[in-house]
């Protein structure tokens, strides 16, 4: 009866969404929920009950907070500056409680799942839905031997794949970034739709993506203990290398089977690649240089080759990549593409890194792409368009 | 650099869980989370950051809220009764805002993305993931005619989908409850589980399962204006039915026809089934006694056959359901299975109106199942037990 009766209100609300002075409720908002609301600029309204609070704030990670005012009827509301185009996570905080937004769909990222807000690109509909042949995308559980526990992936399937029974597809392996998880792609960054709009009009070859959780622990290995130790000790350092190989042997020798054995496939490198944004993509290049033997396509998307980027060391042709880039015209030959991508606005650590490597790269003769997203920061918007350059140039 | 910063932060907390006193971290948490935890009783002990309110409480809907106490730290704590065992919607309430705890995913139920927490029931493994093959649940998305948009649909494959590329399935359509969305049954009820192991075991044969998106408006009716109309006003109860309406039209004239076009499913009424919980047992009883030409397995897991359920007139068996059940015996060869389940523990005025509907079909000596979950309420551990004796009925 509860819950019957919370139907009948939310159809209430549902049948009531509003459009006043050209706010629109957000795409990513639960239905039924007027707030937030965005208008034509960008620019956002935000609403939230807390009649007792003393203090509620919106917080755009790493932005200035925008203060909310409290309102005679226990709201407290608040307008934005116009947003960027794209995807953004937000909290809202509450007398000191950093909590999602109710009326906001919530999306996995900062490890936990938080609100986002879609502000509409006007020109753009490349990662939205059309009339088109839409792939499907499918979850899958995977036991591996590697973390002794169960894991669940998403595979993204071409529009023909369950009618075109005898043909083999190429793989993407594409992951999130830190704190968010293997729906983010899907989630936040519509992959899907943007390969949907790619293999339709003909810039992509149709391809399966498969997107793994991007955490792993081995099962053979105890706990480090990290308690106390700061930030880049070498106990957390230690740890995070762990974990990262943990998560390479994860991929490599449970989910690859895994999927190569359950899907139609083609499982050798020549088709197969891998991209990944930040955490990801410093993943990314860790298994790639690990295992040139399983992939001949890679993708960096505001993240890539760790210390390289991150450190302030300069590239050794030599040594670096396992030593794969030591002869440019090998490499070429071996790697078919190389991809450095990172948003003109990301914070100046992260966009001076991944153009030194690019600048770096280019000295030493290594074939390469370098793309950058006009105006944007370390988000989804520059995902999405790193994507939309990348899928095109694979599997020619 | 934030969000690489935000990692890391992060994997300190996932090398962090510990175990004191027993209890463990809820299943339902996001990774690292150390809160909530629960002991071998059900037992569950809250915490969350709030350093600058003046009241924090724990809501489980329809239960007396759980006061949290303030530590010294600024977080707040508080450790519940024992819980029944399953799942189990909560909410944060801090200075009044009502919110999700983040230290648990989410699960979309009360027309939100709320916290929920999974009890484990010590003796069941039917709706846990076990060494037997894997069926792979898909997200699809279909244009509607009807509504006018893009929609989102849930669909499990059962694990040998894939290699048998020549077998044909039979179809359940099975719905959420109000509040919720299509992927609670997969999120929530683990169904996608339930059918593993029911169909390893051989209990029930190996069937497609589209969980639908259970709301809708028709892209041709304007929105009603029920502005300050009062619940169960008329204008309320057509706009409900207005809804009603549009979600059986979405189902049988645009989701029907996407999946039986492009899954391998055997597409006539011997092969079809469909049920749902609540909400989705009302509009079960709606579209299957509006379409006998299309389904014969009907199932009503604590929600069916709207007013006979909620009302307090009594049956009457040659007008109701259509005029379906005037002749006994012509119902029970066109209808293979009328199945009716609630819960022991529900409110009363759902497992009465239940029982009595029960009693009704009984005295019109109307073939049917009644099953009672015992010892839970209007609540996901019902649903499930109603999906693992329901399912191995359908299509003998």
């Amino acid at each position: 009866m509860i819950r019957i009766g919370i139907a009948v209100l939310l159809l209430s609300s549902f049948f009531h969404a509003q459009n006043p002075g050209g706010f629109e409720p957000a795409s990513t908002n639960v239905w039924g929920a007027a707030y937030p609301r965005v208008d034509a600029n960008g620019k956002t309204e935000f609403r939230v009950k807390a009649p007792d609070a003393t203090k509620v704030q919106v917080n755009f990670w790493g932005n200035p907070k925008l203060e909310m005012v409290k309102q005679t009827d226990g709201f407290w509301t608040a307008t934005s500056a116009p947003l960027v185009p794209g995807f953004h996570y937000y909290t809202l905080i509450v007398d000191g409680a950093e909590v999602s937004d109710p009326g906001s769909h919530t999306f996995f990222g900062g490890g936990k799942d938080t609100s986002g807000i879609e502000i509409p690109e006007h020109s753009s509909t490349y990662y939205l839905p059309q009339d088109v042949p839409h792939g499907a995308v499918r979850e899958i559980w995977y036991y591996s031997m590697v973390t002794g526990s169960w894991r669940h992936a998403l595979v993204y399937m071409p529009p023909d794949y369950d009618t075109q029974t005898k043909v083999r597809y190429p793989v993407l392996y594409l992951q999130h970034g830190g704190g968010e998880d293997e729906t983010g792609w899907i989630k936040q960054g519509h992959a899907n739709f943007i390969l949907d709009n790619l293999i339709a009009s003909g810039s992509s070859k149709p391809m399966i993506i498969v997107m793994a959780y991007g955490y792993a622990r081995r099962v053979d290995r105890p706990d480090p203990d990290i308690t106390g130790k700061p930030f880049g000790s070498p106990e957390m350092m230690k740890a995070m290398q762990e974990m990262a190989q943990a998560f390479e042997d994860d991929l490599t020798q449970a989910l690859m089977p895994f999927v190569d054995s359950n899907l139609r496939t083609i499982s050798d490198r020549d088709h197969r690649a891998m991209a990944g944004l930040s955490m990801g993509g410093m993943q990314t290049f860790q298994v790639t240089f690990d295992h040139l033997d399983l992939f001949s396509y890679i993708g960096g998307f505001s993240g890539a080759a760790g210390q390289l980027v991150l450190g302030n060391r300069s590239l050794d042709p030599k040594t670096d990549f396992n030593g794969a880039i030591a002869d440019p015209v090998a490499f070429a030959k071996r790697v078919h593409l190389l991809w450095l991508g990172v948003g003109t606005d990301e914070p100046a650590m992260m966009h001076s890194g991944i153009v030194k490597l690019h600048n770096s790269l280019d000295e030493a003769k290594i074939k390469h792409v370098f793309y950058e997203s006009p105006g944007t920061s370390h988000e989804w918007q520059t995902w999405r368009r790193d994507l939309k350059d990348f899928a095109p140039r694979l599997f020619p």
